[in-house]
């Protein structure tokens, strides 16, 4: 989930002021159990924190799974499994409180790398420190996506502890390589188990700790798609250039599998250094709708061009556009990437060699209708085309763009949700990020998939990642405001659904 | 001194059978001391290795000068002193033995960097070793330049043991930063004292090993230019594009460096991803001379292309081309080649970032008459004339090609002490690596520069880079031989001189 960095964009649409808690039974009683239960929770998430699963490195990786599933039996599902993949396990739990709805949601159990030297407080210790946003913990896969996951939990735990029965039942599922782009997720959902259970969910989301300083926060109706590959020349793999790095003067008559790379990579985006130019990527592109336009063009209303700017260390958008023309880009432009390079020598200085091989990391972002089939399909015949059929693709994730109707039963009653708390909330068209959400709302489910929740934090995929915890600003939810609202949404949404689904 | 890596590529031209000794005084007693301190010798080589000045990494410069400094005195110069310069110190030595001729000799006392963990033995402990060629030691610098180096201090050594006098003078100069380019050497001969003394030497030659398993070596009579620079993207630098890494799906909006920096690399050279494309960058480019051609194709006859190959891990020349069309292609072309690229994420598999910088190590080639200043004059204009003028050129080394003509007397006596050791020699006419000869062959000096001596190794800028010791081969000289084969040619030097030079 990669909601956080784009907080400075935030599309906010509707403000809304109906005083909280008028539709929860019990709420007081729910309330004291979130409260008496705080420090257990709080102590849960850390614990969490310190178990990390980080796929891309293969740490932690059943244990992960298992660790995962015990948080889940413990909350109160009534049986959870782990469901192994091609890669990391998933972890597939339900949670039957014999109601006629059913709420599906979609956890990640891993996080990102980080780099320990860059933190201020070790990045596993998930210690709480002071904020001006008030009491924060921090640690790695704090706010990406632990911390909005443990409030969750936390309102599954209040109604256990107060010996409560649910108003919806909980169908959910997890999985492990969310950060490396969720490469087999969909295998989680194609297990016959979880498909059945999940098609009866009116819907699911992830939870999520988005608020604003002003309390803001939106529901994402969709998200880009998102491919991770890496670009590889290789001497050995070409068959011409060095097998290994060589001494440097050679290139006067080696081949050099870096510029070979360098020259693959320079027909994929356009002079202007950002426009996809692989051949037919734009095929299947959707415009964007008059809907989509004015929810896009509320956002920009509301939202301080020069902070962001500020925040990205940015001081001109591409082709100098004005912020609502980069803002319809952000949502509508599929992308070509380079989120790294690196072959040969890379420290400080210059080494004299001709190296063996060079590597572009890259992610291609993809907007509706193109699917990840067919944009893998598409790199690898442009690259055939201009002969370089020796540069190896190897995808490493990547899943189509996702989006949900504004119309639906889970968006309305999370709407519902937050005008009751008299939460201002924007609908977000589509996010530039991404988010495996098209495995719910793609084939063969179909059902609606966002992310949501109250709270706030920072710093995913950077040093001193925080969630907030207890918040010392009265418009945004702390831990256990947060855990309370998704008590308030269970109930919004039972009242809501029609009956006998 | 980079002459190793091509030993597959050596260019042999005659072959003599004189016996050896015939022209040296007093060898029995020269000879003897040099096997009495032979110990002593290997000793003071490992010492040094365990004392290595990195010029990259800035490790042990001013205790490296030192170092050198002491060395040199201690076989009896009887002055050296630290040259300051901008980078790493220079030293400088006499050795004034009253003769009519003046032998100049070029030290470098850096080394490459090295990974401990990619040795067999610790680079810095200079373990003797068995291999196939004999006893060995084993560390970084032994045979790239340290060894051969001790071997000519040995030289001088059995003459101060032995209290003769030598046959010529000697003057040296030594510098700190040949690893990275030489940056700052010409400023060791600018220095009036130094230049003044150089200004009487015949010539110059830095000691080496790159004697072959059949005893064969070559004296070489020029080398390439090399300039060391690096190409950075940075979007803090181009006002453009992200400060720092940011989240890959900004791609949208957001100029990326790395891009950029595929761009500009792109026009650097043609489509066949090797000749250099830069404006006017064969505009000085002399063509190989007819002795050129024929003393390549004398070499290329006499070696061989399958192993070769196989050394390098290269199945194909550039274009497919024969054996000779390559040689001479290496000797005469010009090259724009990439080290290393560095960008944003470079662990296994992905990151979702936009890095906020991109480097591209690159170096440059150079062949007669193309000079340093000229190149990067070129290549900033180049990148300038296409709108890449945010795109940072930091050259961190560098000089132009050198050229010693195989009629001087630095040359022609060393053809004689080859010719009396029995020695096969070939004359190579341009090395396709470099050393920084320049400083002597260009202006003020003038002065013919080569890499002589006998011996071998292996390994340089590699790990396990070896320096032969005991040789088991009676064709390959180790430590010793190379000792006594520096004081046979200081002999052979003084009788070829025209007296009162």
């Amino acid at each position: 989930m990669m909601r956080n960095w784009v907080t400075g964009l935030a599309l906010l649409a509707t403000a809304a002021t109906t005083s909280a808690g008028a539709a929860t039974p019990g709420r007081g009683q729910l309330q004291a159990a979130v409260k008496a239960e705080h420090s257990a929770n709080v102590k849960r998430l850390q614990d969490w924190i310190a178990h990390p699963t980080i796929a891309a490195e293969k740490t932690n990786v059943d244990k992960g799974a298992e660790y995962m599933r015990g948080l889940l039996l413990d909350a109160g599902f009534q049986q959870a499994k782990i469901v192994p993949t091609s890669g990391v396990p998933g972890v597939f739990a339900t949670l039957d409180a014999g109601a006629p709805t059913t709420l599906g949601i979609y956890f990640m159990y891993d996080v990102k790398q980080y780099v320990p030297s860059e933190w201020s407080s070790p990045p596993l210790e998930a210690r709480l420190v002071d904020r001006p946003e008030g009491k924060a913990i921090v640690g790695r896969g704090a706010v990406n996506q632990k911390g909005p996951e443990m409030a969750f939990l936390a309102a599954l735990r209040a109604f256990k502890a107060t010996g409560r029965k649910l108003p919806v039942n909980i169908v959910l599922v997890a999985e492990g390589e969310e950060e490396i782009a969720s490469p087999n997720f969909h295998e989680v959902i194609a297990n016959p188990e979880v498909q059945a259970a999940m098609s009866k969910a009116i819907g699911v989301f992830i939870p999520g700790a988005g608020q604003e300083s002003n309390g803001a926060t939106s529901i994402d109706l969709g998200a880009k798609g998102a491919i991770e590959l890496q670009l590889i020349s290789s001497g050995e793999h070409w068959g011409r250039g060095p097998a290994k790095d060589v001494h440097s003067s050679l290139m006067a008559i080696v081949d050099s599998p870096a510029w070979r790379l360098v020259k693959a990579l320079d027909t994929l985006v356009a002079d202007d250094g950002h426009t996809p130019a692989i051949d037919g990527w734009f095929e299947n592109v959707v415009p964007l709708t008059a809907r989509q336009k004015e929810l896009i063009a509320q956002g920009v209303k509301n939202s301080n061009e020069v902070e962001t700017k500020a925040q990205l260390g940015v001081k001109q958008w591409i082709d100098n556009e004005d912020y609502l023309t980069a803002s319809y880009r952000l949502a509508q432009q599929p992308t070509v990437n380079i989120q790294g390079l690196v072959s040969g020598y890379t420290g400080p200085g210059g080494k004299t060699v001709l190296p063996g091989r060079a590597e572009a990391k890259i992610d291609l972002r993809l907007v509706p209708n193109m699917t990840k089939d067919e944009a893998v399909a598409k790199l690898k015949a442009h690259l055939a085309k201009r002969g370089f059929s020796d540069i190896i693709v190897n995808v490493s994730g990547g899943y189509g763009p996702t989006q949900s109707d504004e119309n639906s039963l889970l968006v309305q009653s999370q709407i519902r949700t937050l005008k009751r708390a008299g939460v201002e909330y924007s609908l977000s068209p589509r996010l530039a990020g991404s988010w495996p959400g098209v495995t719910f709302t793609g084939p063969p489910l179909k059902l609606p998939a966002v992310g949501f929740g109250l709270g706030t934090g920072g710093g995913a995929h950077a040093p001193n990642e925080w969630y907030l915890i207890h918040s010392s600003n009265p418009k945004v939810a702390g831990f256990d405001e947060s855990a309370m609202f998704y008590v308030d949404y269970l109930y919004d949404l039972a009242e809501m659904a029609p009956k006998g689904r």
